[in-house]
C-alpha cells in the first residue's frame, strides 16, 4: 500500500516531518504560502541533528485548489488558522483520506469533525525542537517523536501503512490508545511553560531557578492534572513531578507559543487555554491560575500590533 | 494642647503632608535621607493644585538620632523598610507618642506592636495622586484625604488634635471606626491595580478597556472581598461595583507600585500581597488569582536588578 502526503503548512513542523517523508521516498505535496516562489525554485533545506538534505525538485503549491487528493493530510498550519480548513481540505480529500491535526491543544478534533464528519480524523503531537530559520529554511535541534490518536472512523490499514512510512523516514510514531489521555498529558507541560514565558518575559531555565515562578508551575499543572480527571481522563498527580524533572533537565528553551510572541504571530490562546478551561468548567472544575494566564495573554495579544 | 510631629520619610507622601502641616504653624520634624544637604540649604518645595509653597526654614535631619522626641510619629516611608522601625523610632518616642503608619497593606501594625507594645499605634491611608518629581520638590496633582484608624491604646484627645492640625492644614482626615475594614477596603483597589500595571506593563485605562484585563480586575476583587469576610470583616460585594466605576472615571494613572518598579525601588509585595494571602488562608480561604500575582511580581523582582 502506498500513500500520498499532503503538508498543510511547510513551517518548522511540517517542513521537518514533510521533508522526511519525502526523502525516505514517499509521494509528498507541500503547501506553501510566502515561501511558495523560493522552495519551488531552490527546494526545502532541511539542517538536521541527524544529517542535513534538500528536497529539490520539490512537489510545492501555494492554495489546495492546484493540489491533487491526497491518502494522508497532515495539518501542520497553526490553530490560529483552523476556521480556513473547510475551505482549503475539500480539494484534497477523497472518500477515505485521513486527516491529522499536527498541533497543541484541545477540542480541535471536535472542530474539524464538524466540518468532516465522514473522514478518519486523527490527533498527534510533535515533541521535537525545530524551527523555521528563513525562506525555505528548516532547522531541527532535537528529538522528534509523534505521538497520534485517533479522533474518529477508526481505519487500521492506512493508520499501520502511516506509522511504518513515518517510522522509515526516521520519525518515531508512536499511536496512542487515549488521544484524549495524549492530549492532556501534553497540556500539562504546555499551558504553564507557554503562557509563561510570554508573560514574565522569559525562558524555562529562569522559570524553574525561581521559588515563586516554579511554584506557580506547580500549581498550574495540578490544576490541568485535577482539570483532567474531572473530564474522565485519569492522569496521575505523579505525573507533574515527571514534567518538572524533564524541565530540569532541558537546555533553556522557548515554547512555541514564545517564539510566536517573539515573531509577531498569534499565539495558541483558544486552542491550549480558552478550550481546557471551557471544557473543565462543563464538568465542574475552575482553573483559576490557568484562567487568569488565559486573560493575561489575552490582554498582551490585544495590546501588540501584529 | 500643641503637638510636635516626626515625619519619617519626606516623600510623595510624608512631604506632602508634613509641608502642609509644618505651613500651617505646626512643630514639624522631616527625617530625609538623600536629599538632606539639598533641603537643609534650599527647603522643601511643594507644588499643590490648591497652591503652591516652600517650607524654608526646614527642621530636617539625616538621623532620628538627631531629633527630638515628637508627639505624633507620621511614618511615610516604603514598608519595605519597615524592619528599621525597631531601630529608628526609640529616638523619637516618649510614653505617650502616637506612631502612624501611612503606608498601604496588611499586618503592619501587628508588626509594629510586637515592637512597641506599649505606644498608641494606628494606621492610616492615604488617597492622593503625588509625586517627589526632584531634589526636595513634591508634586501633588489630585486629591489629598487621610483616612486613619486606631490599632492599639485609644488615646482620644491627642488623636482628636491630630484630626484638628489636618482639618487645619487643608487636609481633610477621617477617624475610621474600624481599621480593618479600612485597610481590607483599600486592598480592593490596590490589589489587582498595582501588581496588574507592573505585570502587565500598564495603565488602569487600559486594563479597563480590555475585556479580558477588566474581568481579571472583577475576579481578584472578589476573591479580597471574600478574603475580608473570611477574616471576619464584613465587606458587600457591591463594593466592586464602586471601585470599578471609581476606576472608570479617573484620569489613566499609574499606582504606587508600578512607580516603584519603573524607579527601580523595591515593591511592597509583603505587604500588599504576601500578608493578605496569608492572613485569608489561615482563616481557610485561598485568594487563588491574588497569589499567582504575588508569584509573578516575585518573580520579576528576583529577575530585576535594583
Amino acid at each position: 500500500m502506498t500513500l500520498s502526503y499532503a503538508i498543510i503548512g511547510t513551517g518548522a513542523l511540517g517542513g521537518y516531518y514533510g521533508g522526511r517523508l519525502a526523502k525516505s521516498g514517499n509521494d509528498v505535496h507541500f503547501l506553501l504560502h510566502s515561501d511558495y516562489e523560493y522552495v519551488k525554485k531552490n527546494g526545502l533545506k532541511i539542517n538536521s541533528v541527524i544529517g542535513d538534505f534538500t528536497i529539490n525538485p520539490i512537489n510545492a503549491y501555494k492554495s489546495t485548489s492546484d493540489m491533487p487528493k491526497c491518502d494522508v493530510v497532515l495539518v501542520c498550519m497553526k490553530t490560529t488558522q483552523n476556521h480556513l480548513l473547510k475551505e482549503m481540505l475539500p480539494h484534497i480529500l477523497h472518500d477515505k483520506s485521513v486527516i491529522i491535526l499536527l498541533q497543541n491543544g484541545l477540542c480541535l478534533e471536535e472542530e474539524l469533525a464538524i466540518m468532516f464528519p465522514n473522514h478518519t480524523i486523527m490527533g498527534a503531537m510533535a515533541f521535537i525542537c525545530s524551527s523555521k530559520i528563513g525562506k525555505g529554511e528548516i532547522s531541527h535541534f532535537d528529538y522528534g517523536k509523534i505521538n497520534a490518536g485517533v479522533f474518529q472512523h477508526e481505519n487500521d490499514e492506512t493508520i499501520f501503512q502511516i506509522k511504518s512510512d513515518f517510522d522509515n523516514a526516521d520519525v518515531p510514531f508512536d499511536l496512542a490508545p487515549d488521544l484524549a489521555l495524549a492530549r492532556w498529558k501534553k497540556l500539562v507541560w504546555n499551558i504553564p511553560y507557554n503562557g509563561l514565558t510570554v508573560a514574565l518575559n522569559t525562558t524555562t531555565d529562569k522559570i524553574m531557578k525561581s521559588e515563586y515562578a516554579r511554584q506557580l508551575v506547580v500549581d498550574m499543572m495540578n490544576e490541568v492534572v485535577d482539570a483532567a480527571n474531572a473530564c474522565n481522563v485519569k492522569l496521575e498527580r505523579s505525573f507533574v513531578d515527571e514534567m518538572l524533572t524533564l524541565t530540569d533537565n532541558m537546555t533553556p528553551y522557548s515554547p512555541s507559543m514564545k517564539l510566536d510572541f517573539d515573531n509577531h504571530r498569534r499565539m495558541e490562546i483558544k486552542a491550549i487555554y480558552s478550550n481546557p478551561i471551557r471544557l473543565a468548567k462543563k464538568h465542574g472544575f475552575h482553573m483559576k491560575k490557568v484562567e487568569m494566564l488565559q486573560q493575561q495573554l489575552s490582554f498582551i495579544e490585544e495590546n501588540t500590533v501584529f
